[in-house]
């Protein structure tokens, strides 16, 4: 049995680190593992129960003529089976569950059965559908099917060492290898995430054929072979991209695709250009929850600015995109500004996609909501429970990376941390109460020389560092602090992230929040909610300029901390008119005190009215 | 001659207040006194060069016979050269201009050869559209038109004694009375005007089947005779309307032609309805210069407090048309409020109508803009430019009112008020340098006894009144100062309304507003404009909490008082993300001295943006 990667970069030529095996980090955090525990005894169990029922699994025994009937749901709806496959082969990599691999296998089984001897698998495309594969690519995502088969298949295989779905990918990849390229038909999809999947086999397979397929498709893009829109990220080659475009996912798995074709093949024009989209995103399309995608028609990004917050669309998926995408450049280029996204989409836009109780979602994720969004058991369009379930199951293996100089942190949970480096083992046991306190602890059993890299933060500006008791001066890196030693056992660093409720604003030109303020507290994103705050509703808070933001614990919603602090309620009701005068609208003005709570935890008590950028007084 | 009057409810059974004569006052201010000089010199003969030069005059020349060729322009060009007339008769009727009289003369005749000899006069249904005549009454505007037609033609018959435009009003309005009726057919205007215009016809001939027909022109809304859309103010019956919907002007003009109505048959129902409609107004549909229509789609009202600033639609007809229904209502009901909302028009969202060497118009009035909205010298759609020009001319018959208890001041400025009062004459003479100054003083011409009231305006919070230099403790009732006096030649009351420049909030569900101020001073809103503020853009303000706004008098556009204020500079370029700390925000920027010109000045100078709510800091 292999180790199991997130993405395993450990050959790749052009790239500052090495991802590390999921397994090889055991969380003992309160935090994550509650969630993991949570998707093993009840999300993965459920959405096994929810595809059956859904006839998901179904249409693979239909294709391969176990039962009768017409295909169900959408034409894209095997790729749901496939994300759940990825998110239960992360689980198991760490975790033995014999019924949870059992389920696995046998649903294996079906697709193995649902194959087509040439090689094709996709169970929309059968019987009478049959005479339209591969004719509408723009629209049809059998490649972006065929994608998640691939994710699937590679991580089952390295998670238990099974090849049963590797064979099933690789004879589809192979049909799609003889059907597309250079030499064969033009052709790009519709909706990417075919290109990383592409390269991961070409990493795990060693076989050059995946690596070319997947650059190919990404030159394909922009010679108009599937419309050439915007929306479908065709309306420029990719390396000529200034602006980032279309629909959030789709353009968001493209960039990660094409960073991992650029860890492979290290052309400076494709980093150049995945540089100027991320900046594009970051600086100017992005919510501060990390989400992504402004607009509900076409699930798209809209102008720069455009940031509404009731109709942000900011799709569960799309978030959990732009952490793959980062965790991708951070691995390329070792710099902490794109595990500072990682980290704000995990904790925020991406963990606000399920319920606490792990059986429910939202597939669009506002900022602000009169309690009317609410959260669902299963969509029609499934596609964010069982992605946020592979992100989840693979968590250990985001936090830690390698390179040839050490270890490097980039998310912080309690944790052991057990690897070779340059030949030497070394254990780190890491200890800390993250994300509620910055305070963290790293003992190392180790007994060679190498750096330890430890984020620090881009939410963070104070911090402290000591070594065995004695505080340094710490270095910096491209933002990571570097301790660099002849390690000993026992060797302890402790970091200390001056976490504070802090009040953030928004760009100016972000027309819906002027006036506005949000509440951040280290990677954590505050919301206002109507069950903690009973004095009026949520949307008439104005947050007092001055006020002291105070933090407590609260064993509610599993456990967090919420920001406390004062304010005015601008009761409209009060308003006799339209206008008034500066102080005769103060007047109107009643002193209270809210509560804010992460964003992560919003709609799952009572409906009520909820934001995050709250207006200040 | 008779005397002219905006409206004439001498003879009204059910209003507070009377309407004076225009020519009863002698405006010797600054302010308004020039704006009419401009418009007899400038803006009158202009506007009828361009009625020649588009054709609109030429319409019922071909009408007539006198010249061939197609009907020229939109179907309801006939209006504009009617209000055209209706300007110059209110100012002929306090001064003598022998060329503008004579080209309304000749004007008259052209009309009066394109009447029809059963009285139909539209020159866009003639000839082989003769047949359409009154068949589409949703869209095609003959009522308007004839109402336009008959406004004019009571004006011009009271400022100069002819009848000739009187004759041809009346036998159009007998037509439509053979036509349209209880006995005989159903029907109501797509487009409101003829209402108020038949109540004014019936006030000047004292025929009650003009009173009849405005009623029964009101009392068919509702029963869908025109499609039944809110849109045409159709979808309800008159007296249940709640909210203020659709095209802005129709709907203030129908609001005045009903309050027109009340004053004469004073049935309740009809004021409740009023009643309603104008606090759904003022309290949630009306910008804080007086325009009314947010939306640029239909001309139309929004949903309450949908109040955009850059696409506000606040068409120059909609802030005159809430002038004249607020005229209205306050001669029904004596209260300021009304006045309030009359010289908010009147100084910001009408005045802003029109450019201050009176050769150019706006036809929208935004309420920021990026320097791309600039006035015009003409429109295809030409309602407003002669709207304006009716509305300037007839400023001293809004200024004042009376009452069985004496005289009532609305609006303040130098000027000159004869008439009598209980059969004993009275003058008034009133020295101000308003709107720059709240100091006013009037001093009398009387040997009668009578109450002086003098409206306190709303956005007036601390005033004092004295008497021949000795101060009084004021009465106020419906906020009109009443001092009741044997009044003797020479007595002099001074009033001081203060005047200093206050800082505006918006009601909080007015969402483009959160978070900005608005400057008002006096009875004038304020706008920052490029051209006094070269350290950036004016978008990029932000106004300091606590700065001291200091008036100053400026020399420059025709003469006003700027408002100047601390603030900073956020510019967008200095970001370098999405989203920063407050503190880290507010280093970026830049303290700066700011420039405010009033609203109505805009767009008069280079283009450049401009902007009335700004954000504070």
């Amino acid at each position: 049995m292999s180790s199991t990667f997130v993405i395993n970069n450990t050959k790749s030529k052009y790239c500052a680190l090495k991802s590390i095996p999921v397994e090889s980090v055991k969380l003992t955090d309160k935090f994550w593992s509650e969630r993991i525990k949570t998707m093993e005894e009840v999300t993965l169990p459920l959405q096994y129960e929810l595809l059956e029922e859904t006839h998901r699994i179904d249409n693979f025994r239909r294709a391969s003529g176990k039962i009768s009937g017409d295909f169900v749901g959408f034409f894209f709806n095997d790729s749901d089976v496939y994300k759940w496959i990825e998110a239960v082969a992360y689980l198991l990599s760490y975790k033995k569950n014999e019924k949870l691999e059992g389920l696995v296998d046998s649903v294996i089984e079906e697709i193995r059965l649902a194959q087509d001897e040439d090689g094709y698998l996709d169970t929309y495309f059968t019987f009478e559908k049959k005479q339209d594969r591969w004719t509408n690519l723009k629209d049809m995502h059998e490649l972006y099917c065929a994608g998640h088969l691939i994710q699937a298949a590679v991580a089952y295989r390295r998670a238990t060492g099974k090849a049963s779905l590797l064979n099933i990918a690789i004879k589809l990849a192979d049909h799609i290898a003889r059907i597309f390229g250079p030499h064969g038909r033009e052709g790009t999809s519709g909706h990417p995430e075919i290109e990383m999947a592409l390269v991961e086999l070409y990493r795990e397979t060693n076989d050059k054929k995946y690596l070319d397929l997947a650059r190919f498709f990404i030159d394909e893009r922009g010679k108009g072979v599937i419309g050439g829109s915007s929306y479908h990220i065709d309306h420029k080659p990719f390396r000529e991209l200034n602006e980032i475009v279309g629909h959030a996912v789709r353009s968001l798995y493209l960039n990660s695709g094409a960073t991992d074709l650029y860890m492979e093949i290290g052309d400076e024009t494709l980093l150049d250009a995945l540089e100027r989209l991320w900046s594009n995103l970051v600086e100017k399309k992005m919510y501060v929850t990390g989400g992504a995608g402004a607009r509900k028609e076409g699930e798209a990004f809209g102008e720069e600015y455009e940031l509404p917050n009731e109709t942000a669309y900011a799709e569960t998926c799309a978030g959990i995109a732009n952490l793959m995408w980062n965790f991708r450049m951070l691995q390329t280029l070792g710099e902490a500004r794109f595990a500072d996204i990682m980290e704000l989409c995990l904790y925020n836009g991406v963990l606000s996609g399920i319920s606490l109780d792990g059986k429910e979602y939202l597939y669009v994720n506002p900022l602000a909501d009169r309690g009317n969004h609410r959260r669902q058991r299963w969509f029609a369009c499934a596609c964010c429970p069982p992605n946020i379930a592979r992100t989840i199951t693979a968590i250990p293996g985001y936090m830690y990376s390698v390179s040839s100089d050490g270890i490097w942190v980039h998310l912080y949970a309690s944790s052991i941390l057990k690897l070779d480096i340059n030949s030497s083992s070394v254990t780190v046991k890491e200890e800390t109460d993250y994300p509620w306190d910055g305070n963290i602890e790293f003992v190392l059993e180790a007994n060679s020389h190498f750096k330890l890299f430890l984020r620090k933060p881009g939410w963070c500006e104070k911090f402290s560092v000591s070594i065995n008791g004695e505080k340094v001066n710490p270095i910096l890196e491209n933002s990571y602090i570097v301790i660099e030693k002849d390690w000993q056992e026992g060797d302890t660093v402790r970091l200390n992230l001056v976490m504070n409720p802090e009040l953030l604003e928004s760009h100016p030109k972000v027309k819906d929040n002027v006036g506005r303020v949000a509440i951040r507290r280290g990677p954590i994103i505050y919301c206002v909610e109507a069950e903690d705050n009973p004095w009026g509703d949520v949307w008439d808070l104005e947050i007092s300029e001055g006020t002291g933001l105070v933090e407590e614990y609260r064993d509610i919603l599993g456990g967090l901390v919420v920001v406390k602090g004062e304010g005015y309620v601008n009761d409209p009701e009060s308003w006799n008119g339209l206008y008034l005068t500066r102080g005769n609208a103060r007047a109107l003005k009643r002193e209270i005190e809210f509560v804010a709570i992460p964003y992560y935890a919003w709609a799952n008590r009572t409906p009520g009215p909820m934001e995050i950028w709250i207006k200040r007084s």
